[in-house]
């Protein structure tokens, strides 16, 4: 298998590719950045992948509308702040001449430019700060590390850290690259998308494989993680491929290769966000092996990620295991209880705290070492066939309630 | 329609009943009361509800065995601190031990004496407790409404208050009583049965009616709450009748008053569970109206009440109505989200705060004020159809957090 190299770098990593991130004042009261860009300077085939909540915001049925018809992008622009979700014809008006005063500006369609929000859901776009963000970006746009780095910082809202990467990898001979940007950190239940996800690369891929790569990705890695249980209304995922790297068409090896890089961008995007959730102090892993079929290991492993009760758990350092055996009972999913065996492991240690559905022999100061870590995983082996997934959520903290009980103030 | 009066006490109010409760000192180094016992002079017919979670507490197994069986009961012995779940083949036989010393005490057989436990789960009962706490149980058991509220006070875990209540009504001109005692409080989103609830009454009614109607309202009670998601190992819901009041079959009416008897029972308790969830500080109702279909109008209702975000907001009495819309668009029911209407209820006052599916005009300060009562209402209006469910929960504090974190130390 062709190796896949991690870069220094983001969205700007490819051939082709600029970036600015800046304060527009959309979010009142803080000094951060709450505006970016991404400008390719070849058109790009688009992939998207988007929340499936029923409640969409007009950013997302606008990028939805261009992904669909097969159109190529030229730009994306992502504003925090405000979500314009709920905010009804006039949401798609706003969207409709943010892309307009982009696509004037940069010599495009109004329908190759990708928008994003994120925020508040309810009020309207601050459309007088998003005109002038959006003329700001323009002059700034730059194809440096630097440039990503403050794109990635500008769509942050309750993050603690930007998150970005970048890789590189060859297809055909070519030099490829990928670069991508995401931001969670509340509402994050994904359903076949996250809250912002941006890729960047100058493969040459086409419309198809590019879409059909994403969804079964994505399905892989943002859908498997959750910080809240609540799937958002803005869940956007987009892929840009300019074709600058100068590939041909791809072979089946090469096919593997851009999606082995595509699930590494993804996986360390959406565990990124996992421990990076609201209030959280630590990342909760939880794989399930030996499951009758891959449906069954999915659901088993996300209901153990998310429930609270195993959350506030792992938070407390409390190796309490009846509360993952009774997550995975209610998650719908079939299993027989008396022959599951569960370990917990970290950098600090791996031990079997679970034999057949009843407790081993273990020791409580040594679990409670264990789940000091950092990243913390719990192992379920189900003994029932040969289908396993892994799932990314975060503990439960006090932090996370004080964020959620005054977002607004 | 034959009136239903509340009156004081407990699940001794109807005749033929006692009860106790006491510390048998199975929760370690705390002081509180941890066994209950309830006896029925004259052996009752049962319905039963109880967890469909797949990982199933060994008591629950012993009490499923007698309601589907058809037996009649004589006695419940509840033991908090351990739940006997997730315990094998030994919890089975603490089971047939309990149960077998109690009978011996009382003149039963084995299979007339329910169980319920609650509390960790994983872990063996102390069978040299429980069987203390038996043998001192017997001798005390007594018919006043002390004793039943001792009964409810041994019960409780997490619970800050105890939850009884008894309800008076007519049966074919013989007067009725129906008493009962539940506990919560983390752990719930029951499905069919809460955590424990035991409800006994001196009508006569024949077991088929009993189940059948037990079934029916708890699906409109107990299903409709949720403090956190979880769906217990221990769910049990169980409903004894003596006949003891000495009714006759029941007519189609008193059929209609029994049940009524019943939702006004469940439907109290249920909310006294909601609003005592872990860490709570108010009850949180969400009434869905207008919808397609009762499944919808369910769906919806238990969506948003059973959402983190929406109910850390409920929490900090901020009017954050987008994430009760985002948490009805990814429930999976179907609606027009540009139809929906939302008012904010409470003592404090009641306010539209979402018409067609965008902001209303309100005042943030009024609607802080309303949700600053102890009990507040969502009413949301879909425009959808003539089907309409109301669900119970509470806010996301942080003492759920701190609750649930060291939980076993």
């Amino acid at each position: 298998m062709t190796s896949i190299k991690i870069i220094d770098g983001g969205v700007t990593a490819p051939q082709g590719y600029s970036a600015w991130g800046l304060r527009a004042g959309i979010k009142p009261g803080k000094t951060n950045r709450d505006m970016a860009m991404i400008r390719t300077g070849q058109k790009a085939a688009v992939a998207g992948v988007f929340t499936k909540n029923l409640v969409k915001a007009a950013p997302v049925k606008w990028d939805k509308g261009i992904v669909n018809a097969g159109k190529k992008a030229g730009a994306v622009v992502v504003n925090t702040g405000f979500a314009n979700a709920c905010t009804g014809e006039q949401g798609d008006r706003d969207c409709r001449a943010s892309a307009e005063l982009t696509a004037s500006l940069l010599g495009l369609d109004a329908d190759e430019v990708l928008l994003g929000s994120t925020g508040v859901i309810g009020g309207r776009l601050p459309m007088d700060k998003i005109e002038a963000g959006i003329r700001a970006l323009v002059p700034e746009l730059k194809d440096t590390p630097e440039a990503a780095a403050l794109a990635a910082e500008a769509i942050m809202t309750t993050d603690t850290r930007p998150k970005q990467y970048a890789l590189e990898f060859d297809l055909g001979g070519k030099t490829c690259r990928m670069g991508g940007m995401c931001k969670g950190s509340g509402m994050i239940h994904p359903n076949l998308g996250t809250m912002l996800c941006y890729i960047t690369t100058d493969a040459a891929v086409d419309k198809a494989t590019l879409q059909e790569t994403l969804a079964a990705v994505a399905d892989d890695t943002f859908n498997m993680i959750s910080v809240d249980g609540d799937t958002s209304t803005n869940d956007t995922v987009l892929l840009l491929a300019n074709g600058m790297a100068g590939n041909g068409p791809l072979t089946d090896q090469d096919a593997a290769v851009f999606r082995a890089a595509l699930f590494e961008m993804l996986k360390y995007l959406s565990m990124r966000i996992a421990e990076d959730g609201e209030g959280a102090t630590k990342l909760f892993e939880a794989t399930v092996c030996h499951a009758a079929d891959r449906s069954s290991a999915r659901t088993l492993a996300k209901s153990v990620i998310t429930s609270s009760l195993t959350k506030a758990a792992i938070y407390g350092r409390d190796a309490n295991w009846g509360r993952i055996l009774c997550a995975m009972g209610y998650s719908g999913a079939n299993f027989d209880p008396d022959k599951v065996d569960i370990i917990f492991e970290s950098a600090n240690g791996r031990m079997t705290i679970v034999e057949n559905g009843v407790a081993a022999d273990y020791s409580e100061e040594t679990a409670k070492l264990i789940l000091s870590a950092d990243k913390v995983t719990a192992l379920i082996d189900v003994h029932d066939g040969q289908a396993s997934a892994t799932a990314w959520g975060c503990d439960l903290t006090h932090e996370y309630v004080s964020i959620n009980a005054d977002y607004r103030s």
